[in-house]
């Protein structure tokens, strides 16, 4: 039974990695950290969490690496950027397991950092340290786990079998990527005001997403002809889940029967990725509340386009569930330990 | 490891039980029954379930009660009403373990089956021969279960305290009860169109909701004293769950805290109900997803009118999770097998 | 061509009050007024205004009385509680018309006010000069108007008949309300945050909202046998939208017919008040967007209770609808002038 | 005061022709036609519709083109595709000024109505003697004006100045837009069941919406570089609305300047089309209810990628208000006349 920390617990992410750890029979959630709210038991700043023997000694503690590394085997960082950068020395010098949900590692150059995030990088020398980790397609090899954002995770997950076998035109490549709200995180903001929210849709951050760069540097580690990519997210009102819509030329001479096959190959052995046939396309409902990535694809003779459309649960696979599974490839548990779920409604 | 049967596996709380049982150590789904579906896969008709290994070689059968009892060793009925009174006998010729979610079985006065649900009482003889059972407060003596409705579960769960202890006046109580949509069913009506439904608030079956009898009935068995009630539902525009407000004036010379108290006692030691402190009220997000009934209470000392508020997800304690718990007392399992869940955003 | 002035522009009423004002013939917005945005040009703060050239000009100002009273006819205050009470002096001694949808001038009794709003009752002085105008029911007689709280405004069309006319036992009325998000006004809170009121409802402010004060002091005008009201407020995910349910049982002698014909009496000449033939019930979308009150009513035999279904749009008949309504007879306008609308979608 | 008749007047379009022309003072609805309802009072049919003066007269009557050119000076077919169709003939005979929203007459080859409607084209020769008309470019020259479809109207306002100006790279015009519900129309189906479109999204007939050729045609008519287009449609959980993401590369020697410089030409004196400064983006908030297309734009350097974002009401510019513009161009009455509405939240 391993022992697990969780930093920034009262967050969309933070809850969620208890959501599902609560049921991984591997792991013990033993310390819970967060800010504002040091001092509480966690069961009074979530009663939906009373009832559980399990948390009814958990009270939120005040951050300290020495604690976390005394009374864990593994801590998870949950917590907006700028947070784990600033924690994370202690843990790379003690070579004590992290699996980082937050921003700061996902970006090896400190410039790409500094430009995307608005923040110094100061944890520069500690980014080599660390392995940004693709669950489906990675394993770690240091003990820094950086987990993938939410809109890189679905997006890379669309367009891997392309570039890993060369399909595609890579100037042609559009992303349009949609989001529910939980993705914009708890902060209160008039965008995420349910009369603002609601009945509507917006797009945001055009051209200046911070999951760009992130997407980018994988698909040039898996093809060194990729290019710019062109990526845009909008909020729609839901509460989880991204929809990507992706579309892309066929290189000369590949068809979509060559695609289709590349798909199912690359995703055969994967368990939390699963490729429908062709005329079939996923929807948010076909994922909410798992670790799957579904992917559909269709093809236009006309304009020689390939529509890739993905969808995962932004807290799951986006998130927490993509960590877990990270945490499970990391002990070498079962991958489906505690993400073994049937889609809820 | 027992089998287990699913009849009316494409209803919403047909596929919740799969949803639930899938995590539960000490089952197996064997095999599903529908109607409309016969002879499909059941990845094919649902490719949220493609992947799971476990779904992989079941097709949806047309009914056949021996094929059922030959291969399983408990059967869900997860239909309309009207298809369990017609298919019950054999189940309960052979003494074969039933639990079933519909409305058939709820009312052991076949008049007053024929008068709230509209439909012959041909099964009238049988009616005796299962038991109606509230999973937090009874334990199944015969083979037949009758699972709650979903409004009774959550209703009944708040008056219990009031009724058992005799702490109200009976001719006060106003039960003011809300649903989401998958409350109404899968079937297709103007009601529950997107468009109608969104946005929007309307209340329906004004007094001639069938699960007035049904929570009438198990009232007067709680406390002779019980009057009739009054008792509405309307559609609110979510997915899941049901609130429930109720008020009551209390009985001459009962005061607040023994109403507290009451219900503290009361569910002491019944897990699945959470009662909170006074001043705190739960909403839906405390149980969705869950088979947990979470109950608020505050007092009005000018009215001397008591407010209860309690919330379930309809689908898990209002169906599917409040089976699932009574087959787990039928089975001598676990009480939480299958159900200990965290709530899901 | 009266000449209006609104202060609170950027709120969800004062926005209102310039969507249907901008339909209205007889008079033109001609100064805005606010607090955060002083200096910006309101098609700059609100670019869905651009293209309206009526608009172009308007800046939006800091608060003078002098300056309002030189450039408008009428001023509407769409302020938080604590704003018009600091600043109706001026107007009210200099008898200018205004029109305030706030809560400062609805309850006359300044230690109501002190005790329901929290805020010291510095204008009590000014109280007497004001009239609290239903706009159904009442004429304004003094220059400045306090406008109804939306809560208060479908409770009050509600119950009405019944204690004009003198139907119900009163110690037996219960009233369990609905309203959308926009009720709780474009404060930033958790409350309001997308992810938390999607899916959700919640009940707040158990017996301690501000408005049953108001609804209390207008049913003991109507009936000085009024009794204290059981009034709940739950938030519904809804943008727009008030349904109240009004559970009342019959006064001795008084039967349904008799109740359902004070409706249809009480309303008969009221345009903006329509009720429904006995059966129907009327949901959110049969107003949203507009002045209706729409009214439906249900008799239980068996507890000889009434249920009263009643619905408004909370910013049209809620706020900025009545406060046209009463600006219109005011000015001896057409009653439907600015208010003559269809309800949408 | 001209007199207008409204074929379909139970559908979404009727309705909200209805609603719209209801503040236009220049016309009156005489009378309304429909198929399951004939002999309906409309206002017992829409209780929403009571207190109306206007139409309480008015009964559904099953479809007579004689009795339409009888009553009223122009007609409305607000009717699924194959009515109109069937009953244009009289119409076109007699010159009768007819609006048609379906779909019907878009298509002027014959065998494209057949390929992308799946019906016969009986009406083949009628189809010369009527004008497809983008009521913010086109007047009506023939008395049979076929409005445009919902999405084909967002799209080419979208894509005008691209085509006109000759900006872009037509091979890489990639269309990806998403609708609400509305847009589905009423019919009943899986689709449109609010648990299934709630909290979801899903991408539907791609490369087969019959909006494709539609707007094909017109951008042939525009440019006879255009080439066959990407376009694909997604539902999202909102009553109202169309948000199309449109992507494109600029042709070579031209600048994100002189793009953005070319729809401010455009639409300058377009009224119902606003195109947003440089960084600002709409939202469907922006033109909810109204009869407005807003437009933003966008430019990657490193993609050398245009993003354009228009938005619409697929109910008023796309179907019902597009209409009525149309209709106040073929009267000469002024353009904005029931039509000059300020977004409602």
């Amino acid at each position: 039974m391993k022992k697990i920390a969780i930093i920034g617990i009262s967050g969309y992410s933070g809850l969620e990695l208890l959501r599902l750890l609560h049921s991984h029979q591997e792991v013990q959630i033993v310390s819970v950290y967060g800010t504002s709210s040091v001092g509480s038991k966690l069961t009074d700043l979530f009663p939906k969490l009373q009832a559980f023997p399990e948390y009814a000694d958990l009270t939120i503690q005040a951050f300290s690496s020495e604690a976390i590394m005394a009374a864990a085997d593994l801590v998870f960082f949950a917590t907006p950027a700028g947070i784990a950068a600033q924690y994370a020395a202690d843990f790379i010098a003690a070579d004590f397991p992290v699996i980082d949900l937050s921003g700061d590692f996902r970006l090896q150059d400190p410039a790409q950092y500094e430009k995307w995030y608005g923040k110094t990088a100061q944890h520069a020398a500690l980014l080599p340290k660390t392995d940004y980790i693709l669950a489906d397609f990675d394993q770690p090899k240091q003990t820094y786990i950086s987990n993938p954002g939410c809109y890189a995770t679905a997006t890379l997950l669309s367009l891997a079998p392309l570039y890993q076998s060369d399909l595609i035109q890579y100037d042609s490549v559009i992303i349009d990527a949609k989001s529910g709200l939980s993705g914009a995180g708890k902060k209160l903001s008039d965008a995420s005001h349910f009369v603002n929210a609601n009945e509507n849709v917006s797009l945001y951050k055009l051209n200046q997403h911070q999951h760009i760069p992130e997407i980018a540097n994988q698909l040039l580690r898996w093809n060194a002809k990729a290019q710019p990519i062109q990526f845009s997210t909008s909020l729609i009102p839901v509460n989880r889940g991204i929809f990507v819509s992706t579309y892309a030329k066929l290189a000369a001479g590949v068809n979509f029967e060559q695609v289709l096959a590349a798909y199912q190959q690359t995703y055969a052995a994967t368990y939390f990725v699963r490729v429908y046939p062709d005329g079939q396309l996923p929807d948010l409902h076909s994922v909410v509340g798992t670790n799957f990535t579904d992917i559909g694809l269709g093809y236009n003779t006309l304009t020689h386009t390939l529509t890739v459309v993905t969808v995962i649960d932004n807290l799951v696979k986006g998130a927490a569930g993509q960590a877990i599974q990270n945490m499970n490839h990391f002990f070498d548990f079962d991958e489906k330990a505690g993400l073994d779920l049937v889609p809820i409604y």
